[in-house]
């Protein structure tokens, strides 16, 4: 048995996510494809854990995925063997020996992701899979503005599709930076832990300080309104990435 | 009326080519989908030209097509109806007037092709539905020399997937540049006119020059040979890209 840590990238437009599901929809998963490649391998059940779900159409550039493997081969040859197997649309970039008790979840210390957007009133044929649309012209140092007002430790209960949760839903949040290029703009986010659907709200708050429907001075309320209805709409999960896991 | 000139963008992975198909297919290409949306602005039919089809499931950068409007509507009210209506895997990128009598298949002097290999022994997750996975290291080297072999004038027919013609198959490239950097390979083709899948199967003829199955100098024997067997796969459609098109 040796411990292995993988890194993969995956385009999430046809899956229903990373987390395994029950029977016919195994195979529309991330974690589903990637167990029956490495059990196909070692011709044995395997389980693997990834640093955390992520949710039908979100990508992928630095997801991380933990395993025990009953096998001989090198981690160069486990990598191959599932570029081999794996669907283009999935791939492992790098497979590493970890000590005995890594895991993908549980040690995991801090993550990055990325939301992109296409700010522009023409579509990127070649990105449109990647990035979400906005035509309207974004106000990208009022989202800047907006953006500071999400650092730091807060409860981000409100800034995600959690029901009234039981444990902690304080997170904190290292940096947010928006950045625009040409109509391109890219949001990167860096905390310690983030909620189910959190970077999608924050995004799409972001987006409405862009547009001019809600001031960058408004972010602090949220945290302490009394419901989710205060933050702004959920972005869809086409232009959001897994960029990075640290441990 | 007015003629207008349409410089178009597209994703062709879920389109059944650029030509206009019967009844339930009519959406499912780029001229119905582009015809679609001109007979809804102008409230009347529209038919539009394309320069030339592209076969389904290839992309294009700057296909052109013409057609005849009536409308008051300026030439960028009609670029954003257009950004307005198309899906997001077509994009009009320019609109302009166009002399009374232009056509966009008619008048095309040259056009040109670019073909995308990701020559890795891991896929590319954010461009795969943009280009052709070869794990096989290729010989660049040999490919330019054989690439050089198709330029010039010649009878393309047996790098076509025609019958035999009555029209003429003599085509003349005016150059074929293959191009590596890190693991991508592009092969940038441009002539005078192309033969039906004649790009996808000059394309899969260099790779098999690449691959060391054929050697760079078998190339001219192709032209003369009895038939098409003589050339190599035809490459798919996904790394295939219409580039440009001159008048």
């Amino acid at each position: 048995m040796k411990t292995t840590k993988i890194t993969l990238q995956y385009d999430g437009t046809r899956y229903l996510g990373w987390q395994r599901q029950e029977k016919e929809d195994k195979d529309r998963t991330i974690q589903g494809k990637l167990e029956a490649v490495l059990s196909k391998m070692t011709e044995e059940p395997v389980e693997v854990q990834g640093s955390g779900r992520t949710d039908a159409g979100v990508h992928a550039l630095g997801q991380v995925a933990s395993c025990h493997l009953n096998t001989a081969l090198s981690e160069n040859e486990i990598q191959q063997y599932l570029n081999t197997y794996l669907p283009e649309d999935i791939a492992a970039v790098k497979v590493e020996e970890a000590p005995e008790r890594f895991h993908a979840r549980l040690n995991a210390k801090a993550k990055r992701y990325q939301y992109r957007i296409n700010n522009s009133a023409v579509s990127d044929i070649l990105e449109h899979k990647f990035e979400f649309w906005v035509k309207e012209p974004l106000d990208v140092k009022a989202m800047q503005a907006a953006a500071s007002h999400l650092v730091g430790t807060h409860d981000f209960l409100n800034f995600s599709s959690l029901k009234k949760s039981k444990k902690s839903t304080v997170r904190q949040l290292y940096a947010v930076e928006v950045k625009a290029a040409e109509n391109k703009i890219t949001i990167d986010y860096y905390g310690n832990g983030f909620l189910y659907n959190m970077v999608r709200i924050m995004t799409g708050t972001l987006i409405e300080v862009g547009k001019g429907e809600r001031a960058a001075d408004s972010i602090p309320a949220i945290f302490t309104a009394p419901s989710r209805e205060a933050a702004g709409f959920t972005a869809p999960p086409k232009g959001l990435f897994l960029m990075d896991v640290e441990y």
